[in-house]
């Protein structure tokens, strides 16, 4: 690893390798490029007519369409990609390692394919995708943001990258992340920040920020993320994305490594980030028919469950609704966009019931102390291994676990009471029943406790974080803008604690005006098919649909 | 708990009040039930000729088809079965407290049901169920062998437990266990030792020991074990039964406290010791059936797959032979049983290759380092509790593990080790192939490198635990008995390692003329179906059935 040279070495020999790779496809015309929160894409925009209506299909089966009848080549399709990525790149400093020229030969080859047979590659031939650095690519480093480990590249590509070339995909780039992944801003000495693609005085979210901001500004189609406390679905949400953090062991999780590797409380999930609900459940659909699990012996041997997915979208939903989770109230929009969304679901036969959210605190006050359960010490090896200093919110972190590393004994106790809070909310859930006497499908509730908001601002993630801990799947999609008009602050509001006043001081309509509100669809545990089924047609109502 | 008394004090109390339960249903001539090794079950025959015939039907599909007709009320066959486990108990010390009146007042009521109904109240209608001690049942001690622990009621039924009574079984009596479970020998300082049914010098096995003497004696005719290196397959193994340790996410754990609770780098599994193989494939369905992911979080949701089950019944399958795991050596008789069965297997058509060991021992070394990655914390809390004394193989543990408690990273960096170890074996089995090309279905092998050992002389359960590191389900049937004549010793074996010469020394084909030959079936992940399919097609083969 790097310990030899000075770490700024480092980063600036890596920065300049990625430039390098970029040179050929930047833009010039930034200034013509100001932020705006409207049609955002518009501001990665393409002069190449076919580029630009290339990546300006938001869903994948679409695409797919126009290569299988020959309107679109793959060379053109990942060529038109990298260009915008690249753009995207230049307004939010997104991408990390790339692999264009790979990708550009693998897609000859697919066309070669296609010419030759007449067929596809697969159901996936052809849609270029964007890996969170966390991703192994072979070849490429996978530095999860830590100086240390640069130049030590892959030997073989993740389980999940490779099924996904099998079926066609083309990968051909990396996407910024957080220095640790603990956090949900983007942020590292080894690639810099990642910014909002509407205004980058705002957070792009993190840990999958790179993915986030690349995917709102149409540099990428699907995008692969992890989530172990929400890190999937808050640049999701922060970008007015379609995310999915599927349970944890649906996607293979194989070549990814990961911090705190080896750590079994609570498991990391891999999942997509996409432009349309559409493309999230074929994307999932044709992961878990893959078997995953002959890759990665910790996936479930689930087929996907058709059954399950139509089901919802054929009956009545019980839905449990979450309004606050009794730590930090949500901002006035989001509020607002749940209370409507309720109110249309309900208008078209949906049962909705709030949700007693009474051990969600408890559930997130748990997650808080696994994630310094070994005194920082797996962080501090990684960060030593450079000499790179910590993050503020790393070191934030490393300030309140030094010497606090728990016993072997007191960390199986702190597993007991995880696997006790499971139990409690799982009767629970099954205990509920709706007015009307019906079981709960699914919960809808915030994705966040806010849309967008300053560099290092954010510090309450309890509204993903639970579902980590239960390892129920969720998935967030955008639902609303913030109206500055109608989304005024109340007055008169008193904050329970510390966050909720810190988070209730965050608000700011002008600012926050015109970013996207993304709510959470949460199913129980391999429940993958039932939530996406359910935000299927949640979403669908969402936009006025029947 | 009981810290303020002496544990000589609770170990008397604990007895005497079993004993006192027993005391109507103990018979006086044991001088008449002498040991011996063909038809044991007959040293535990009944004088009444109704209760003897309905504890000889060894299957659950047929004693249920029994009362279903009337020939026999469920009240009816839960005396029998209390009178004839108390009879084990007296040659074996094999039960441990027991609720014979509660059983008894809901046979009645599943009686009165089925007067009124003229229905069986399920499929288990009237089956009565003995549990290894760790189940809890409301109202009765859950001690883990542990004097600490005594006094100290569960205040309610394990989820398993309540699966079953739900379907109609009737919970009669808890099983014996060994001190802390982390040993296949069954001794404790709460109820003393379980000995071999065939020869009360011998092991029971364990740690389900209880319920291994008390089936092969017809002391129950379904037995509740768990197992977390071999304690359901051991016991099983050793006393010629049949025994199913399911992958962990199949048969609900909740309910069901364990030795360093907590821990989550191999899970233990719960499951059924039976007397024939078609119960252990009727109890599996039905509790897969029974949705108890909906009872225990940890639970996979999958339903019994019965198109896996009959596959495996209806082509000719592809097993890989585990016929030495390069570190104990079987002994003679094991290694013919295995060999004659392999060629049976042939003639039927089925495709038999020889599976390479070469990372058993791998497997086996880390799961060694996880036994006392806490220091023996966990169980010094339990022993001091009481005061009592470890029993010499706990004590063994504590001397190596004393002051060698890991720091978590340490910890984390086992569980690594240990993912990459699953990685690899999953990668090498979907890498075989058999001579004709097929991929391997199951692997066949044995489940000890010996029959019934001396007491205390018990080394080696390599051949069972690198399926829980694993996580792969296993299943144990007896295929054979030692036969002295053929069965001589070779001349002439180097042993390996010290291990390998201890066992080789432990051949006796005298004392263990005439025990039972179990050997084992196992599959990857979650296939558990199939892993029950293909044993029940061996099975037969091995008996002889086409």
């Amino acid at each position: 690893m790097g310990s030899i040279r000075k770490w700024e070495e480092i980063v600036s020999e890596k920065r300049s390798l990625r430039d390098r790779s970029l040179k050929p496809y930047t833009v010039s015309n930034l200034d013509q490029r100001q932020p705006r929160v409207d049609n955002v894409q518009i501001r990665s925009r393409l002069d190449n007519p076919v580029a630009q209506n290339i990546t300006d299909i938001d869903s994948i089966p679409i695409l797919l369409e126009h290569l299988r009848t020959g309107k679109y080549t793959a060379e053109q399709v990942t060529h038109a990609y990298i260009q915008r990525s690249v753009v995207a790149h230049q307004l939010t400093n997104a991408l990390t390692d790339t692999v264009f020229d790979e990708a550009l030969s693998q897609a000859r080859a697919l066309d070669g394919h296609l010419q030759k047979t007449g067929e596809l590659r697969g159901p996936l031939h052809g849609i270029p995708v964007s890996v969170k650095e966390q991703f192994n690519l072979k070849g490429v480093d996978t530095t999860l943001g830590y100086v240390g480990r640069a130049f030590a590249p892959a030997t073989e590509d993740a389980a999940i990258v490779q099924i996904l070339k099998e079926l066609g995909a083309v990968v051909f780039v990396k996407t910024n992340l957080p220095q640790t992944l603990m956090w949900a801003e983007t942020d590292n000495h080894l690639w810099g920040r990642t910014v909002n693609p509407r205004n980058p005085n705002l957070i792009a979210g993190g840990s999958s920020g790179g993915e986030g901001a690349l995917l709102a500004l149409h540099g990428s189609i699907l995008g692969l993320g992890t989530d172990i406390g929400g890190s999937i679905r808050i640049p999701g949400s922060m970008n007015g994305l379609y995310a999915f953090k599927p349970t944890s062991s649906r996607y293979p999780a194989t070549g990814v490594p990961g911090p705190t590797e080896g750590q079994e409380h609570v498991h990391f999930s891999s999942g997509p980030l996409t432009r349309d609900m559409k493309s999230l459940c074929y994307v999932s659909r044709l992961v878990a028919d893959s078997e995953p699990w002959e890759l990665d012996p910790k996936c479930a041997p689930l087929r996907w469950n058709e059954a399950a997915f139509q089901e919802m979208q054929a009956r009545p939903l019980a839905i449990g609704l979450i309004l606050d989770d009794g730590v930090v109230k949500v901002h006035p929009p989001i509020e607002r966009a749940i209370r409507e969304l309720a109110s249309k679901l309900q208008d078209q036969g949906h049962e909705v019931t709030i949700w007693d959210t009474c051990d969600h605190h408890d559930c997130v006050k748990l997650m808080d102390q696994f994630y310094i359960a070994d005194g920082f010490e797996d962080v501090q090896r990684d960060i030593d291994a450079s000499g790179e200093p910590m993050i503020p919110h790393v070191q934030g972190l490393a300030d309140r676990a030094k010497g606090k590393a728990l016993s072997l004994y007191q960390y199986w106790q702190m597993n007991k009471r995880k696997v006790a809070l499971r139990q409690k909310f799982l009767s629970r859930w099954n205990a509920t029943r709706t007015s009307s006497g019906k079981p709960v499908d699914v919960l809808l509730g915030p994705t966040m406790a806010h849309t967008a908001v300053r560099h290092g601002k954010l510090r309450w993630v309890g509204y993903t974080k639970v579902w980590n801990l239960l390892d129920y799947p969720a998935v967030t999609f955008p639902v609303d803008t913030v109206k500055k008009e109608i989304d005024v602050q109340p007055n008169g509001y008193q904050p329970r604690n510390d966050l909720d006043a810190w988070n209730w001081g965050l608000y700011d309509p002008n600012t926050m005006h015109g970013h996207p509100i993304n709510l959470q669809v949460i199913g129980k545990t391999l429940q993958d098919e039932k939530v996406l089924g359910a935000a299927t047609v949640i979403e669908k109502i969402s936009r006025g649909e029947k």
